[in-house]
């Protein structure tokens, strides 16, 4: 069984991805060797009694004397996975088996897949809540919109472990990483930029809080029907939230009118959402981040000469804007510190970290964020993250 | 933080049990190296896409091509670990962990531990359903008795991959296995015996239905308060399933009046369940299997010339009747051939292998199973199992 010279349809034999993929691509290893009885009774029992009461007594001390202190559940229920949708748990495993192993890689976090069959939030939630005893964080990932507020809402009231929705916040902070360093280039500040945000799910609304608190005012959220504006009927909750903390001009009507004038575009929505005559009526050094994946909101050449930044989720274009530069970092420091939530001010220093990697010398228009392959990055972020969580006495470790 | 010079109270810096517990016992490995975008391109974005419709398309593919294939969750709501009873889903973990190490070096099966914040037998059921779709296997660990009988049946009904509650079924193979090679030293036929069983909880009920299906016929089970029999009132469900289908010659009263004339005494309840009287009062030939853990039901010394054979639980003495000699060869072979279950051939199977590993040669009073280190023993009961799963059509590939 098993045998590597037989196809496994629909891939034809020796086809790279499958080859990758199969039997998986993680494992679960020993760290100690058990050799003999002696090992045996160390790991096992009788020793791990001793180990077993003094938890029973004292439950702080599972951090030190568990996996917990080093392990986070990449938990999903396959309802928005990638660009793909609602294909179910078993289908996304192999996308939170690719998380844990860049956990593993870029911040040597042991994250563990688990694929939830289980539709119903509050079920969901009793189920993470339950599971969560030997993990010392939990990362959302690829859960519908706006089921993913609510189920992420609840989790983080009831643990206390980081619970971190990586469409979300992982997104908003390596957008914000980028925009830091976007504005280097174009000589704009925060304050002053007027931004667009096509898309008004996980990753929008995420975006959107983030920019705010980093210091942006004046944002105009858009959404398939047009300008997210307290004038439309019917808006869910999510987006009765941005009508009434976004759009301070009270725009209303296609994206189209506001792209006029903007400086910075942030795509989180599908291709063709903007067109290369709404890029033309942006403000000079114009900042374009489409992150739409395969396809961004708006293709390379319909940008040309229009743009100062443009940034996309692609790794064959320059400037990648990759959840891969921040999530392993955020959870290496969070459990450094065993740090009980990720708050704001962990993300903007996350953000601040990934952007300060890029120096001086390097910044252009071309390049905005670090390589994911940057050798300090994870632990760059890391130190940042738990500095911050310290600082707002999130840390139950003095770091 | 974690310096090793720190010590955790209740410990002794230094102390070799907390040493070795340090962190967790387990780690998470990508089995891939992710060196560039390209390796990145295809473990993650955009080729894991395919891997996902793939699976979307046909779930079949999800063994082939996820942790599927060689996973199992080693679950526990920590309500009844080791001899220490209900400690907590957090205290649990250290056992789930050493459970976790086991099946990977004996059996090279990936387990990953699951402690469980639910009491309710529904709630936990449903949890753990939820959950199952990344794995290929549920280990069920230190779950109470009578919930784990509910427990472990509702999960059978509803998951198609191999659920087995080791407490009972992994000590109902290895108690088996050592009987096997008991009666071999005896020179007695397991249809010819009288067998008591001390302890009618999840071990006692398991020991009782494996030994049925070997061919034992007299049978009598008992717990606190004497012989299970059909006289007693408010016998709780599990009891009068024992009552109805064991107890073949109408016996009652105390444990000695079962004794009397036994050929084989199997404790798993506690300390002082028998006494030395009980033991002269055997028949010719009597083997003990006194597994109650640290302390035997009856000490070596008290049973010192009455009896042919005679086996613990514990390492430091001949015979130690041990789960880890089953439970990683048993899942190796369910999931070699992606049984569905594991059954009681399957299990009958494991016994025998063990068993069989002991040679004419070594067999005698002081070795009737092989040690839990023999180099063949996962793999000859994986192999035996395996082919039990293909004989009784519940194997998905071929072996």
């Amino acid at each position: 069984m098993n045998d590597p010279a037989q196809p496994i349809a629909p891939f034809e034999a020796g086809d790279p991805v499958m080859e990758v993929h199969r039997g998986g691509k993680i494992a679960v290893t020993p760290k100690v060797a058990v050799r003999d009885r002696a090992d045996l009774a160390l790991v096992y029992t009788p020793g791990v009694a001793q180990i077993c009461l003094a938890i029973a007594a004292d439950p702080s001390l599972a951090h030190a004397l568990t996996i917990k202190r080093n392990s986070v559940a990449v938990v999903s229920d396959g309802t928005a996975v990638l660009g793909l949708g609602d294909i179910g748990p078993a289908a996304a495993m192999p996308v939170m088996e690719g998380k844990a192993m860049l956990f593993k890689d870029f911040g040597g976090v042991d994250a563990y897949p688990i694929c939830l069959d289980e539709k119903d939030p509050d079920k969901l939630v009793d189920a993470i809540v339950a599971l969560s005893v030997g993990f010392g964080g939990i990362n959302l990932e690829d859960i519908s919109a706006p089921r993913c507020f609510e189920i992420e809402g609840k989790l983080r009231q009831r643990l206390d472990i980081p619970v971190f929705h990586d469409d979300q916040h992982g997104t908003a902070v390596v957008t914000l990483a980028a925009l830091y360093n976007a504005v280097r280039v174009v000589g704009k500040r925060l304050e002053d930029l007027a931004v667009v945000i096509s898309g008004a799910g996980a990753a929008g609304v995420a975006i959107t809080r983030i920019l705010q608190s980093a210091g942006v005012t004046d944002i105009v959220v858009t959404d398939s029907v047009g300008i997210v504006s307290s004038a439309r009927k019917g808006l869910s909750a999510p987006k009765q939230w941005l009508a009434k903390h976004t759009n301070p001009r009270s725009l209303d009507g296609p994206v189209g009118k506001a792209m006029a004038g903007a400086d910075v575009f942030i795509g989180v929505s599908q291709p063709g959402a903007i067109t290369r005559e709404d890029v033309k009526s942006m403000a000079a050094g114009a900042i374009v981040f489409a992150m739409a994946n395969p396809v961004p909101e708006v293709e390379p050449e319909d940008v040309e000469g229009l743009v100062a930044v443009y940034a996309t989720g692609r790794s064959d274009l320059p400037n990648q804007i990759n959840n891969v530069l921040c999530f392993p970092g955020i959870f290496r420091g969070a459990l450094d510190v065993q740090a009980t939530e990720i708050n704001e001010e962990m993300k903007l220093a996350a953000a601040r970290a990934i952007a300060d990697l890029v120096t001086d010398d390097e910044l252009g228009p071309e390049l905005v964020v670090p390589s994911v392959f940057h050798p300090v990055l994870g632990a760059t972020v890391a130190a940042r993250v738990s500095a911050a969580a310290i600082a707002t006495g999130v840390a139950r470790l003095p770091g």
